[in-house]
């Protein structure tokens, strides 16, 4: 019989254009800048032509010529004379430079912090925060749901405050890391370590070669999307420093303060919990649904990103709206969505069955107890145990006289007859016999721990037994593997 | 082929009678009233002649013959002209009668409480609850290891001090609590309920028919054993009340206080204690290594008693001098017996195998995976789907065009083409074709999660893969029970 069903396969290629989106003719959007602090050469999605794919397949071909004979940067070692060009300079100022200048002016005390600023610093924080994980993320990136357009407005304006690119450019990268998980083609890859998949991933120049794409047609077809990836630099130096520096001069008289910590060093906070789910949450934490790949579970992660730190859960059962599934884990970008779903904002909300999960959960503890299994000493499979008649185990019980039977297994008590619990007597009793009933509940009903001891004495499997043994052995989970004992 | 071996049986009746120590000789102990504070009539072990099975057998024939045409008190319902037949007094009087005097004079203010005697009273607890858990169950009960006749000493003068009975009544009904556990011999059977179990048990009349006999010959063997069965009503008194009433009037002038907290209400509380092991620790708690019976682990219960909590360990490795095996478990009998050991007091302590402690619990979690497990749909089994031929594919293809054949099995998933995470034109691009290779990596590799929601599709198995079935169906978990699929 042929291994593989004769059935017409799926065109690979052809499947793989699908999923790279590169079929379709997507929509004009003047680049805005909107890729700032991504990988831009990683996952651009910018272009002056009619078509995103045209232009990107186009630069992709450029790139693979221009690399066919010199080595990209990033697969040369770091020198005296080199090393600048490492480095994504862009997003070195916006993740590293302009922070730095925030916390001087906060800790010279240059700018004290006042207790209302502070307040609203937080606040803002929030506001910036749950449009990045109820927008951005599970929104735009896996459409765990759908939303009206007063809802993505704020989504769309509010993330931008948290600098980390378009909505455009992120669900893009966000794609391409759940497709990719843990290959060189997942722009976080956590298999590089814990630095690389915080920030290092985005400081350093990525390699070209591993370039990946997504269809993201879904998202270049909302205009919200359009529209702030056009606009993005405006959109994001108002909402992350103007606005709040404004509302705080008006409102607590403190531009400077609403600048600094309302801004600058509120964009920090939030930007470095985006990073831990990068990093972190692929690195430290549970693994209850599946531990093939980095993802875990993590409270402390949830923690800093409203929810987003049970990354176990979110890369099995991406498109379901929720992280977290039980009431004492802290999802509060569920509650978000729920509650926006009550006053008719959110619709449509995807979970995944109940089923499914308790599936996931099921096998991953399995896949943990089959391994603990495999260290133990289970006693001689049956399958390589000879096989005695009568005769032979009477011969044998002449020689050897500590042999006992139990459920078709002769087992070779010597070494036990004075441990055993039950006392010396009964064992003696049973030597060269069948002590299957006995054993059984016809003197004592032995616990599963004295057929676990027992197991380890196997010698032989009697003739007029197998079946009895191989039943037995069923029972204790034994797999004959489809052998036969005669 | 037969189903037993034909190896000679082990004679049931025989090793019955081995097991209860019936074919024994044993010394003449002169009964001294150690059964007290036991369900006497349950496993009386007094006797007035030279062998204490003998007398024991012959009593068992008169209660038969006595019993044969009139019922016994047990099996009779309660009534106004009968209820006092149902209790027995003794027990009544020293767990029930004599505390409530105790309590009376502590908290009618009467005997005033001092700081000092408290001190004492609690140390002198510890000193009667170590002897009961370190000598009278671990030692005695189940020969966990080995003692020199100091420390047997000392646990058979202050084990008294817990009134508890001798160590021959203690041991003996243990031993039948453990080979009887949850059936009507056992003493404390934990079915009959919390109030049963706890103190009932003792203060009624146990049923005769119910009778169990346990092998104690090699308790009647230590002269300790013997000397504190003899003389158990005086060394208990001595113990108990005496000697801590005496204390306490030397020391701290107050023989008053000796007497009612050091004695009664110290003797009162040690007493629950206990009696919790048979109640409480047999109905709140988990079961880490067996859940066929009642045993349960419980750090409530374990602080009560210096470690005797961990009981579902403890009722399947009875022999280990350990309750507790995690460094954070309460077991401070279990250093007690330790420590003696490195002193030279204690030998030969008794373990089970890490090996086989690890397959209980293994097994135990494999139990529960496969409660959880069976209550989940994991699809059609194989071999109840329908076989198709190529032909019979397209043909039904043509019918319904939701097919797509994954790994030999045919889904329908027409139902789900719109709710594809990965998108509807890569499903609908599958839809009558084999989309093994796609699904597994070829375009995206799957999670468990996908692979689940997959198997609920399934419709029918392909001819030509019948094969690759099968050993994706094994991959899976899933059994065949010996089937062929075609
Ligand atoms: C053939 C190998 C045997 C092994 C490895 C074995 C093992 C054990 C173990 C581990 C215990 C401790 C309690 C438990 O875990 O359930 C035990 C208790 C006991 N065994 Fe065995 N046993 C064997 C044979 C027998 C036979 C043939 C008899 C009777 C004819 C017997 C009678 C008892 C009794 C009565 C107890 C109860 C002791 C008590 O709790 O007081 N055993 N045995
Ligand atoms: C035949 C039934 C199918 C089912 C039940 C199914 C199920 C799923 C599920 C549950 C996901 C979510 C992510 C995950 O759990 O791994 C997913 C994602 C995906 N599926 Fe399928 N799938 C099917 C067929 C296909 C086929 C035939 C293809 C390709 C030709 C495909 C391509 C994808 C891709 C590319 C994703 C990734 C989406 C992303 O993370 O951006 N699927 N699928
Ligand atoms: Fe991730
Ligand atoms: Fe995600
Ligand atoms: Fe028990
Ligand atoms: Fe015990």
């Amino acid at each position: 019989m042929s291994e593989t069903s004769k059935v017409e396969q799926v065109d690979l290629v052809q499947a793989n254009i699908l999923a790279a989106g590169a079929n379709k003719k997507s929509v004009r959007v003047v680049n805005g800048l909107g890729s700032l602090m991504g990988s831009k050469n990683m996952v651009d999605v910018d272009f002056e032509e009619d078509s995103n794919m045209d232009y990107l397949l186009r630069k992709d071909q450029e790139e693979k010529e221009k690399y066919k004979n010199a080595k990209h940067i990033s697969e040369m070692p770091w020198t005296l004379s080199n090393w600048h060009l490492h480095i994504n300079w862009l997003n070195m100022i916006l993740t590293v430079g302009i922070p730095l200048v925030g916390l001087y002016f906060a800790f010279s005390g240059k700018v004290p912090l006042h207790k209302n600023v502070l307040l609203f610093s937080i606040f803002y924080y929030v506001l910036g925060g749950v449009s990045i994980t109820a927008g951005y993320h599970r929104l735009w990136s896996h459409r765990a749901y759908s939303g009206r357009w007063p809802l993505r407005l704020f989504f769309a304006f509010f993330g931008a405050a948290s600098v980390e690119g378009s909505i455009k450019w992120w669900g893009h990268s966000h794609r391409i890391h759940h497709r990719y998980t843990d290959t060189v083609r997942d722009p976080y890859d956590a298999r590089r370590g814990l630095w690389f998949s915080h920030m290092g991933w985005m400081l350093l120049q990525p390699n070209p070669k591993y370039r990946a794409r997504a269809d993201i047609a879904d998202l270049t077809d909302d205009w919200i999307v359009r529209f702030q990836h056009r606009h993005y630099i405006l959109i994001m130096l108002l909402s992350a420093f103007i606005l709040p520096a404004c509302l705080c001069s008006y409102f607590f008289n403190d531009f400077k303060g609403g600048l600094i910590y309302g801004g600058i060093i509120r964009v920090f906070a939030i930007q470095q919990a985006t990073f831990c789910i990068n990093s972190l949450a692929h690195y430290l934490g549970d693994q209850p649904f599946d531990d093939r790949r980095t993802p875990r579970d993590n409270w402390i992660t949830a923690l800093v990103t409203f929810g987003e730190g049970y990354h176990n859960f979110h890369h099995e059962f991406p498109t379901d709206y929720r992280n977290a599934i039980k009431w004492y884990q802290y999802d509060p970008t569920k509650v978000f969505i729920y509650g926006s779903s009550l006053i008719g904002l959110a619709f449509n909300l995807k979970k995944f069955s109940q089923n499914a999960i308790q599936q996931g959960l099921v096998q991953q503890q399995q896949k943990k107890l089959d391994r603990k299994r495999s260290h133990l000493n289970w006693g001689t499979p049956l399958t390589q145990l000879p096989v005695w008649d009568k005769e032979e185990f009477k011969k044998q019980s002449k020689e050897n006289p500590g042999l006992v039977v139990v459920s078709g297994i002769v087992h070779d008590v010597s070494g036990y007859i004075t441990e055993h619990p039950g006392g010396e007597a009964l064992l003696q009793a049973a030597l060269g016999k069948d002590a299957t009933k006995a054993f059984n509940g016809g003197v004592y009903l032995h616990s599963n721990a004295a057929h676990n001891v027992l197991a380890t004495m196997r010698v032989a499997v009697v003739k007029e037994g197998v079946d009895a043994a191989a039943r037995f052995a069923a029972r204790r989970g034994e797999s004959l593997e489809g052998k036969k004992l005669v």
